[in-house]
């Protein structure tokens, strides 16, 4: 019998041309991109399992996924092989050899996303495959207000998007914050975990609380597990990136972020 | 007979689909898309300038352009319903009716192009768009030392793309240098003129300097009059940008950028 390597690999991609991370039947999926491509260089079906199923639209800076091929590959090939086979939008950034049994997914000790926003008045195209449109008038300061409430573990029922199939709704948040930068803003979130939908449902409702629609307290009283139609809409995909999966031991690599300090 | 009124815009577009600025009989180029939306807001045939011929796959934070119409027209909805007919990488940012005889390119005091490159071992899609992947191993010190003879009124011959109707090869640049942040480089440039091809001509023989294919002083004799044979390679289209355009009194408008001070 052959011995399995287990490998992950560090991937970025714009989402903007695909149905998602995950495979689907009827549309490109970027799972389905990277194990073609993979299938190729090996010259068998590999499947691989992504850190986070990001939704249709939704970017990477780094995602993590991994894979077990029935004999060992060098890193530096699995790389270049993988990006011959690629279309332009999808990358693989890093490959690395693991211990057997290492599961992207379940092993990863959490994840930092940023949605990015524009206050300007026409969206400009240098930007906007990353960066959504702010509504008008929106108060960083009540924005700020509500964030105040995230970090923590609450149910995020009312932040789920039909359809996900998530078990139990308790999420915890470490770190929920809004930078500015001239007529940017941007919400940076690391959680142990994320619903399906989650930072798109937290971005539309906050943005709310900011053009006064709703009061920071309000939002507050949406983490004990209300119902989805009491929180505010889904903000659109094209401003959400997955920047980074973070592990403990023994599953960090040299070179992985180091998980943020909380204080 | 109708009175002319005089418009200029401001326009932000992505490079990468596009044959250039300049409208081309084979070629979709920026100048024919804009001007196919002006004319299905207004009705009848548009013909607009551009200040800076941006080459096929060059992209732009703010080009500006000038305009006449046989009647005058909000400029709100000049921006609004220009920006309803153009495909989404092209947006008219601004709006501004202009005294009459105002000329986009003839009255530019100058403009100002940045450069980027990635020193990253994979180029990520979330930046290959706008950034160009910089040789291994580039010595900024080398590159600063060569870039410090630019400032100043040289003979660009050495520096101009083959088919560029330039007249005289003489151009008069006030800032040249080189930013770093973390992986990336970018050269950031600032003429009262360029010649075709120069921006792009200028970083790859930079970039040479860098590599240590080429001395600094062998840089600077470039820019007596040498023949384009004796300079480095045309960087891609896809690393430059057109920043903005500066206008003197009484062209400048309200919120123009201010020209950089030249210490």
């Amino acid at each position: 019998m052959a011995t399995q390597s287990s490998y992950r690999l560090t991937l970025a991609y714009r989402g903007t041309s695909y149905a998602g991370w995950q495979r689907q039947t009827n549309a490109v999926a970027v799972q389905q991109v990277v194990e073609e491509a993979l299938e190729r260089l090996v010259g068998s079906p590999v499947r691989i399992t992504g850190a986070s199923r990001t939704d249709a639209g939704v970017h990477a800076r780094a995602q993590e996924a991994h894979l077990e091929l029935d004999r060992p590959f060098p890193e530096r090939g699995l790389v270049l092989g993988t990006n011959a086979h690629l279309p332009g939008d999808v990358r693989v950034l890093a490959a690395r050899a693991m211990p057997e049994g290492f599961h992207a997914r379940k092993h990863a000790w959490g994840k930092e996303y940023r949605y990015r926003l524009s206050r300007a008045p026409v969206l400009s195209p240098i930007d906007s495959l990353f960066v959504a449109p702010a509504p008008p008038r929106v108060d960083v300061g009540r924005l700020r207000e509500a964030t105040a409430f995230l970090p923590g573990r609450h149910d995020f029922s009312a932040f789920a998007l039909a359809g996900g199939s998530h078990g139990q709704p308790f999420r915890t948040l470490v770190l929920a914050e809004w930078e500015e930068r001239g007529e940017e803003l941007a919400f940076r979130v690391v959680g142990e975990g994320f619903l399906r939908g989650m930072v798109r449902s937290l971005v539309g409702t906050l943005l709310e609380v900011g053009e006064g629609k709703r009061a920071p307290e309000g939002f507050a009283s949406l983490l004990a597990g209300r119902p989805r139609s009491e929180a505010g809409p889904t903000a659109p995909a094209q401003g959400l990136i997955l920047e980074r999966v973070f592990y403990p031991s023994p599953w960090r690599a040299e070179g992985d972020p180091e998980a943020p300090v909380v204080t």
